[in-house]
């Protein structure tokens, strides 16, 4: 029991440590990237949630007007970046090789790669409702989605990713006539524990709701230039 | 770059602490909860890939001629302890309040509570499809869900989870009309990164695959029973 409780001190302040230096770190990156008038936006989801069809399909909307780039974070292979490029979009790739989730350094190491010129950078985080929402990337919005056949039960057993969210996306809404899903149920619940939350519900498979989402990050953009100006 | 060496030395040294007094609490269960004669089950997955329902459905084939028994793994809410419950079926509920895994250590302090003349001991792991990988939490079985909507390309770009487990279920087989999702596809991938998995295909919608499943359990607690003889 004491070996224990020594232990658990050991790890909340090595975890302490970590947090710290991440939050500092990422308050950099935001406070650059946003000095350069690029907008950054941090995706957040369980795995297969859709993120990667999510920007496949934005990129279609975007690119002809902006530019854009992609940051995909995944434990293993290059396939979501592989996706991305051949949309024709700049994508890197960081492989975690286990860890779990993003951090700020690991985002750091990349801006002397980001053109200045860059509208929209996203970062797909690595697929994990749980521990990326402790991570602060940099980002100007943090986006959590909840693809419905995960459930419409998510956002209480899985509050951070909702409360620590700017913006949640319901994807793969063509799903719900197949699916004990209720969307006012998840936005309801979502809303619960966070009031600020902005919603969308998109469906890659139809189009649905993409357009919407492309305008709320347009519109974001628009925002930080006007203050910078 | 020094200062975040040095964080990381820490780090790891903190997180090898933790792995080796968790595989030693976790050696300790299974000899203990297999000795009395109990097949314990991890069950790990992506949040919403249908590890709940996976047990609503088991239960209906295995509590008329067995004693089974949860331990449910949540971060926040009792929600799936109480659909335990609802079948009938003895659950506790865990809440981590935050961690993103269940550790062996959680798992001790309830043993006291399993009744010796248990059959099937199933503990449902948080819904993470990467961190609950590493811990060992004492079980004979460790089952890896993976549903149709998350995608066929998963094992590869999340291996841990299925190069530690014994046996692979992809969830929700009925959508898989309505999505790109190809069921020998993420076999072969799942196969190529552990040729000694054992898989399952179901759905707890039509009832496919259930049977089977619990056929295998069933198998296995007659394995360790015909060793304790």
């Amino acid at each position: 029991m004491g070996k224990d409780e020594k232990m658990k001190t050991k790890e909340v302040m090595v975890l302490e440590d970590l947090l710290g230096s991440n939050k500092k770190i990422a308050a950099e990156i935001r406070q650059k990237l946003t000095d350069t008038g690029i907008l950054t936006i941090n995706l957040l989801s369980s795995p297969g949630a859709g993120k990667t069809t999510l920007l496949e399909s934005l990129s279609e909307i975007l690119a002809p007007e902006y530019k854009m780039a992609v940051i995909e974070g995944d434990i293993e292979t290059e396939r979501d970046a592989d996706r991305i490029r051949a949309k024709g979009i700049p994508a890197w790739q960081i492989i975690t090789g286990g860890a779990c989730h993003l951090e700020a350094k690991m985002i750091g190491k990349l801006l002397p790669e980001i053109p200045a010129d860059l509208d929209f950078l996203f970062i797909e985080n690595v697929g994990n409702l749980v521990c990326p929402a402790s991570f602060d990337l940099g980002e100007n919005i943090r986006c959590v989605l909840l693809s419905t056949p995960e459930g419409d039960d998510k956002p209480k057993k899985y509050p951070k990713a909702f409360t620590t969210s700017d913006c949640l996306v319901i994807s793969k809404t063509d799903l719900v006539s197949v699916l004990p899903f209720n969307i006012e149920r998840a936005k309801k619940e979502a809303l619960e524990i966070n009031p600020a939350l902005i919603t969308f519900t998109t469906s890659a498979q139809t189009g649905a709701g993409i357009k919407e989402l492309a305008e709320y990050f347009s519109e974001s953009l628009q925002k930080i230039r006007r203050t910078n100006a």
